[in-house]
């Protein structure tokens, strides 16, 4: 796996990511149609913090660092290193020198399909971090990758500059052409939402609100009570 | 699976699951002869907080969150709803929607072995939940299912009505029946415990406070000092 | 498996387990040639607590604790406990009842590879613990075991009296006659690591304070402009 | 958890299960509604075999075999043992002189929701046997357990008597009372694939013969050809 | 996910198609620089068998087959079925009846990163398959989704007309485009391991063909005999 | 990690080893006291063979297989190639070239706590492994590591010279100082269990062979008939 090193790849207009940063991930997975979420296992190393930036890509050899050093070099105001490795691996392959030379670059945080350590230096200097592991395992520098690529996390495609948002419930990438499109069907969905948060606070219930009781008595879903369920042998 | 929605389910007694409030899930586990624990992936999304109250249980398809909305029609005061779907899924079928129904419905809290999503909100507005996974991946309302038929998680059966005590070491189930019994002997253990807590801070040891010094050595377990287990070639 | 209870093994001198406690775990890890790391799946219970102590080892059947009370008596003044079983287990093996008679013994925590419990206790009681699962699960005391035996946890040997040091990073385990070798090369790597923090913060490039041009040049990494690379057809 | 040992349990009746027999797990699986079946963590340890009995089940303590032993006293003629643990395990709780024991009382073969060894000898005698791992991991007889109670593995319940039908899809529970039903509905099932099978072979779509394009265009599914859709920007 | 069917996608050409089903999973990956290979947890439900066809991608709800029935109509002679779904599932989403119809229209095999039942029959008639799990759970056909759209499995793209080719050791997809090369770089490739091989049987050792006394000078890798090793203290 | 090759470490004795080539892994594992087993995770890659020699060890850089290059040269007639990875791995890091330089040494298998590949080749030239995984993921020679150290594999510790002994039921390893007390405790319970099977071919049960009614009645475990544990409530 010799490499490339990609320069200077097209990125979401700044104002669509400050846009999509306004919403959770979970409101913008929604709206994109259930598209776009990476997968459960990269989880937070801090609590209720919200990023979005435009991708810089990594793919890494397993236990090996190399190409994220190259990547720093790629990274910018506004950007989220976004690193994968072409085996599964748990290795610690970023850490606080890492984050230092990113945040003086302006880099809002990092998402790894792999492990991150100095979890705690990390929260104190407040560089936003989402993984698949926690581990000090150490990495080496002997392996060739590539920088911006697009790369699959899970069963998702990241592209250089793709928007990244990333909260407590997760990660979602934006294709780069779609941020636009993404943050006003946000902004929708989220009035929407509030209307059904202000009916479900004032008693009504989903059922009637989205119609549901059709679509349970078409599926032949029937009501009976504990008592007659119980006689019938059905309950326990 | 057509299912079916029982309703008006027998539930332990208010008191009964007020007394077990006030004991922790590992204690009330022991009480019970060591029984009713659902698995360890079940995790809280909050810290530091205990609920207790009476289940109301969903069996859905997997990605599909129908039957919650059935369900929350069937919850009222002082009771948690306990989710499982017919094959195993982390997808987020549950957020912070459904929790403002509930909460002002007055349930207590979810247990669910799927995904939840918008734990930055349940956190907020103080709904407690333990989940098999965070994560913010969107379901349909496409599928049949059933609410308060008894289900099985893990090694565990629960039925409607029953019991459910949570807190950071997981959760319990108690039995409808055996509610009181329960709580009764949470407290005769919790006594006994305070007895031994207060021994150990006396500096008292297990091997003496439990008789295991006999047990050891009817199982063969002996005592040799470091230099004579190496010198015979065991250590390393 | 009858079993042994070693006594009186020899352990890291105080003053090399009080050095080794002034640094992270990645940073002695990485100061040992990048050895000694326990297995990712040890996770803290509590977060920014870091401990440096002397083991005392426990190797236990699963869903038994008979061991851990054999080993109380086995522990003193700036131990840290290590427990494993014989297969995998999650099994709550260790509450906040072993932590009363730890603490009081002076023990700085536990490294358990399986379950703990009563998380919310130690928390509150400050008794630190590193496990692979938090679990009410009950266990019994029916089966031997040893104490003070070389014990492996992932990759891992731990011998009794050797410096385990753990933080939010994980856990690393120091042998004793190691653990003055490992303070002294984890300073001289703080300060190496100070200085690339600073170099860092000044805007320096990994690449080019380590010399890594050089390696990706030799790999064969190449730098291309986005557009020359979809122009080629290998973007996309 | 001191246990009991419940005797003569009701059992489907012989020739239901002699009629379940003659069908496959994923067949009955889904003539009952697509309900039963114990979790895909269950394997076979032999190929091309499928078994049907009557349930004699077993809760065991992990680590220890102690309740097998007393189950296999309560096993006969045309039963299948299924064990269970209180935790999750992979121990060797099951072997070759177990399988002597069984295959002398006519027991039709085993499902395991731990581990099983002496796989060779297991194959090499015609013991059919299902577990969630292989593993010569020993075990000790020091805690009790129950034998002939309901158990849950995965989310399946499964009482003594119940039918238990297990080949190289998995293992699927039938209770007892429904054992003729779901065996006649079974028939009509097969019945019905049989017709598909036929319609398939001769190069009916399922699509036109379950009705299913008029479900992709209610659901907005829609056909383009590849050109239009790269075109529009939404390919790759 | 309203979903879209996408017909008459580019293919890779037959005769290089034909060209790489002569080479081995392991043979492709190296030749193509260590790329394209499909994450680990699919495996065959056959042995001995390898398949090399153009790829006709569904990308399906978790629990619900229905877009496999529409991507039936759109495979033909040498296709592969390539089935992921939106969130991780272990459903028996393909059997018997849908490679009746696929064996009909010329289709050689199924990869599928969820679960496939009826594997006897599957075996029984050579319909090869590959998946991620064996579970006779049934599906609904319920859900949108689409036919011929790129999905990523693991860290791999699968477009609409790629090679998929599968063997013992797992599942590799070619770039449509890079067929051919790929085809003459593992026609190289096995040259030169024809090669190797021959020097290995005459005794050739590695280290000395590869040049790597070198390499493990230059990394300080030092050769000591076992004797001074445990004189100085760091055997065991 | 910088490694060390060692170079001629002591071994088992060769006729201990033919010794314990007589019995099966659990037979081992259960004469040496339960102890020495690896992680069940370690499958065979064929089925029905068995190997025992002694073990040439390998730690090495997870994707990178420079190591095993190193070792084939201190591997020899009656040796095991034993590897592990500094941090887990898949990779598919052995193959069908290093099996034909071992085979030509006499090395009799391999055990490798990462992934193999060429496995259908693997079963052709009757080179027996087992692994943690199966695929073909390609590896690099680009970071040092150890030949014959002291590994640990799950909790097991494998010393260069210790007798591996592997088959169906998984791998263990024999202390090269135990290798014939092993070996004659095996022959001992291969007899004991010869007794024990034809006692139960006549119909003895494990309740009267072993005394362990004693063992239930002191446990607490009570027998009772179905209709009494049903008609007191405690029946499902």
């Amino acid at each position: 796996m010799s490499g490339v090193i990609v320069t200077d790849p097209p990125k979401a207009a700044a104002e669509d990511v400050e846009a999509l940063a306004g919403f959770g991930v979970a409101t913008v997975h929604e709206a994109m149609g259930r598209t776009g979420l990476l997968p459960a296992r990269l989880r937070p190393v801090q609590q209720g913090v919200r990023i979005a930036g435009t991708a810089v890509t990594v793919l890494s050899w397993p236990g090996d660092n190399l190409m994220i050093h190259a990547a720093v070099e790629q990274c910018g105001e506004g950007d989220v290193l976004v690193v994968t490795t072409t085996s599964p691996s748990t290795d610690g392959m970023f850490g606080e020198l890492f984050a230092t030379a990113l945040k003086r670059r302006g880099v809002r945080g990092l998402v790894i399909d792999a492990g991150v350590r100095d979890t705690a230096e990390l929260r104190e200097m407040g560089f936003a971090a989402w993984s698949a592991a926690v581990c000090a395992q150490g990495t080496v520098k002997a392996t060739g990758g590539s920088v911006n690529v697009p790369v699959a996390i899970g069963g998702q495609l990241v592209r250089p500059g793709d928007v990244i948002l990333a909260d407590d419930d997760g990660v979602v990438v934006v294709p780069r052409e779609r941020a636009r499109q993404a943050a006003e069907a946000s902004r929708a969905r989220e009035e929407k939402e509030a209307a059904s948060r202000a009916a479900f606070q004032d008693g009504q219930l989903g059922l009637d609100r989205y119609g549901l009781r059709e679509t349970l008595a078409r599926l032949g879903v029937t009501y009976r009570s504990y008592d007659a369920h119980v006689r019938d042998g059905d309950g326990a």
